[in-house]
């Protein structure tokens, strides 16, 4: 995947692409109930794929961190740069899922985001460093009172969201979307296209265009468009 | 209705106005899940409803908002200055109900806010904007993946609320109050002498007041804020 | 309760007083869907516990605040300096639990927080004061349409968790954990030290660490951090 | 409250008596969510109220039901002839409230009924006893997994109903309604009138009667009742 | 439409059809939470639509019922025979949607059916009649309590599916499925003969044949089962 | 696993074994929400999993059945005789997860029962087999509509429980419970003893004995149960 690709994508933004992704049959693509914590910086990359179950007390005990191979523990050192973790904790905010000591290692490594529909702790220190941190909440429970890593790089949902490894997510302001693996060089290009007709159209609605023959453009405005962005 | 009489209910406030509408028997006033988006303007205007039904893939497809009367884009282009665009999403927060151009186009035509129990995409550009915009959550997705506009100018239901075209609508930090037509007129004053009266209340409880004769406030702390308020 | 270990609870932060319960046991410790109103401000207190019910239309009428045996009222007139209120609402957020007034007086009895699992109204005023609320959300209704104080100093659901008379709450940014009353002392120092430890291997982490053999800390990294505490 | 009072609440049978709180303006009285047993055995009793909390850890341990002031076993343990026992479990099914031996000691007492928002567990056995119960749900949870019992004869909330000792809970295949106490002896007659109407009513839409000038019935309408009643 | 269609529809069941419509693209058609209530029967018929909103204390009062043009009324007493009336009401089920003099004049008027995705009351009454009854669950409220009828023949959402008038409505003991009113024929034949090859596969199974080759049927099955169909 | 110590657990049942696991520590293993379909038949067995993540519009076709490697069909097609087919369908019950003619050919390969905590199809035919089968509904979709076999032989949750490959599932009318591999062995015969003790306690509450020295038993209660249990 090319970078340039990647920042095409993160560049044209998460509501860009969901309508691309719409006008190719793809509704479910937006994870639902996962918000940007602190300041919004948007990203976009490949996915690594985490999964939680539920906790169960036999097993998911404290000793269960020192295990290097423990799935939380080894995606979070074989991530990679430009990559983004995403993690499927059933949308189960009751404890966290991370906390600001993973996400500090995670930006060590180069990660491009993270991405739990759980909550994650240290919300504070989180918000104060540089990696986006996308989640459903904060919460300062450890993760292993109701989260277990079960197993990385396999398809999970997210959000609601199937994701599978090698798709692209990207996320914004508006939350993340994920861009099937297959689909990202197809609608690189006509998201950027659509962005710069967007842009175009909303400059048109501010100066006082009604939403019928600009939103979406009659061939006229079409035209208009085309010499605007010719200009 | 009277621009002062609606400028009295924004003044007096969302709290205010649910208690005077709890105190003539309405419990069911107060828009659940629908939070100011951004920084919190508050607004009061006559209701103009819209209501959107969960989308199906065979009609709930691109096309549809090419159409000048499909609801969504009906409704906007009929708002008229001061009115509130109220939409019954179910409160479905898995896509959009509207973006920025859409917020920018009702800006252009005047509209007072923009209410709904779904959530909006564009959040950044809309929170960059002055009008006030209510909603419960965001999310970058096309409304026509989960939702279908419907109809509108019909009674609908808003964050577990009914809302009634005519019906006026106030919102601030705490929320979305539903005021119903009949009843503006009658509790504007007392909302407003309500306001005043709780605004001497929490002086004299910053002071040390206790609860007990101040809130509510006694015979004789009544007379006391009778002088106040003529002072 | 000493004021000292209480503000060592306070100074170790929810995350590690979490994850010191859970090393004991405890699971059942966060509260769920608690957030901090405004700016977060940490706090930790003895919980006085205040019990809602749901609101029945022959009762739960605008007279009953007159009375001061009222339990809302009353909960709120014997409250002591460092205590902190909590509410159990039953997660219901479709009305307030209570507003700014109420807050007002709080902070001039010298209480130390106020934690609700339902809604607060007055949201920006209760933010522009000192008192830290932490709270499910915000809703401009009275208590009265849903709510209905039924007694107080009872044990109690908040957030999901037991909350009894006697138990310390603490608060920040993540949340509220209820450390229950017969641990408090046991964990304050062993609490202390873990934040101790766990900003040493944030250090190294940000240094460049891998998670295996610093967090959680292997035999000599633990040596390291020795010598470094006791620099 | 006498024995033929509360026979009539139980023959008026819930959908009426929930009519007749409606019309002295009572909506919050229809228990949500709970549910017949086995064979829907239809009952009308006074309430003794028995109040759950979450479980935590350290306090909900098996030795509590040892004790005999736990109020789970005191509660069964003082109920009367007559009394239905209703227990608040927060609506959480994760869990049961109570078991078969615990149900056959409450009809050993000669209880009413047991009405709980929880789960019961032992349900093959509880449905193959006398005594009406009705449930959330079946599961075959101990109660000490996830609640913990408070207190008892204390207001509760039950199916998200205010219930006070001393009010009237009448069960039926649809459900369950509260009575207020003050208001048993005022409905009692009305109910059973409009048992005997809808009897009538009924008869007529099932002769080809239209709704209009039916149900509700016209003055016509109600003369014809009356000699019907009559008869 | 044609009877015979219908009759196609129903024979063919509502698992075979959301097949039929999940092949032509269209996954949001099964009511979701809708259950029959007592024993299962099924039908087919096109749908008559009746919206609910959420009651409100000033206008949703008893009196309502008693005008001729309130939806309710009105929406029985112009259903046609084979007609389904079918209820949005936003699954709430705090409180019924009807109960059985509704249900028995809908019966002497000839409906197939009632769908709703609320609650119905006198359950045990509506068991008893013949006309299948699909809700959410039964409760023994008046509607009126958090119902308020709103319009009919408007397109509405049922138990999350969006339902326009003229769509088919097929019910069985699975649930229902809305068929919408361009593909009815477009299906019927294909449903009806996915309907037999699964019976031939159901035989070859039961028989012990594996499901790889047999279900779906690989070309060698697919000949036996036209050698099968054709006896 | 020894078919005598999976009798054992079948004979205790769910309430007896959720007991014994609480005395270990463990409240967890409650499988929510998953209910048996039709006439409940008890079951005991190891448990096979198979996950199921949510649909996606590109990947979720119906061709994916005809892969043989799919894992829905390869779980099926590698079950051995007296193992529980346990479905991870994160409780969302929208669509089935499977079939009467998956069930037909489950049964024909010997498996002791399937749990799922989605939904199931032809409900009726389902019933009518003699395999036990526990879900969380039925409903007519066809499984891709909104869920995706992930995968096979992984740990997974199911009703909000984490399930190991070699776990027992033990069900009845009650529900599912499950017990740790490791724990078999260790709680067959308690559970066995404890049941034959509730048995004791149930006669002499049912001839009247108070809870107080019965349930738990005192001491001399045991020993009356010695002698009961030596007869």
């Amino acid at each position: 995947m090319e970078q340039t690709t990647l920042e095409r994508l993160r560049a044209a933004g998460t509501a860009t692409l969901a309508t691309q992704l719409f006008d190719r049959g793809l509704r479910s693509v937006v994870l639902d109930g996962v918000r940007p914590l602190g300041g919004a910086v948007s990203f976009a990359g490949p996915a690594r794929t985490l999964r939680y179950v539920p906790a169960r007390e036999d097993v998911s005990v404290h000793e269960r961190i020192s295990e290097p191979g423990y799935p939380q523990r080894a995606a979070v050192e074989s991530i990679g740069p430009g990559e983004v973790l995403v993690i499927d904790a059933r949308r189960d905010l009751r404890t966290a899922t991370l906390g600001e000591i993973i996400v500090a290692r995670l930006a060590a490594r180069g990660a491009a985001a993270v991405v739990t529909d759980g909550a994650v702790r240290d919300a504070a220190g989180i918000a104060a460093q540089d990696l986006p941190v996308f989640a459903g909440s904060a919460s300062p429970g450890i993760h292993l009172a109701f989260h277990h890593a079960a197993d990385l790089d396999v398809v999970i949902g997210c959000g609601g969201v199937q994701v599978r490894p090698g798709d692209v997510l990207v996320g914004d302001a508006d939350g993340v979307v994920c861009v099937p693996g297959g689909l990202v060089e197809e609608i690189a290009e006509p998201a950027a296209e659509q962005t710069r007709l967007e842009e175009f159209v909303h400059e048109q609605v501010r100066a006082g265009a009604p939403l019928v023959g600009t939103y979406p453009p009659s061939d006229e405005m079409r035209e208009q468009y085309e010499r605007w962005r010719n200009e």
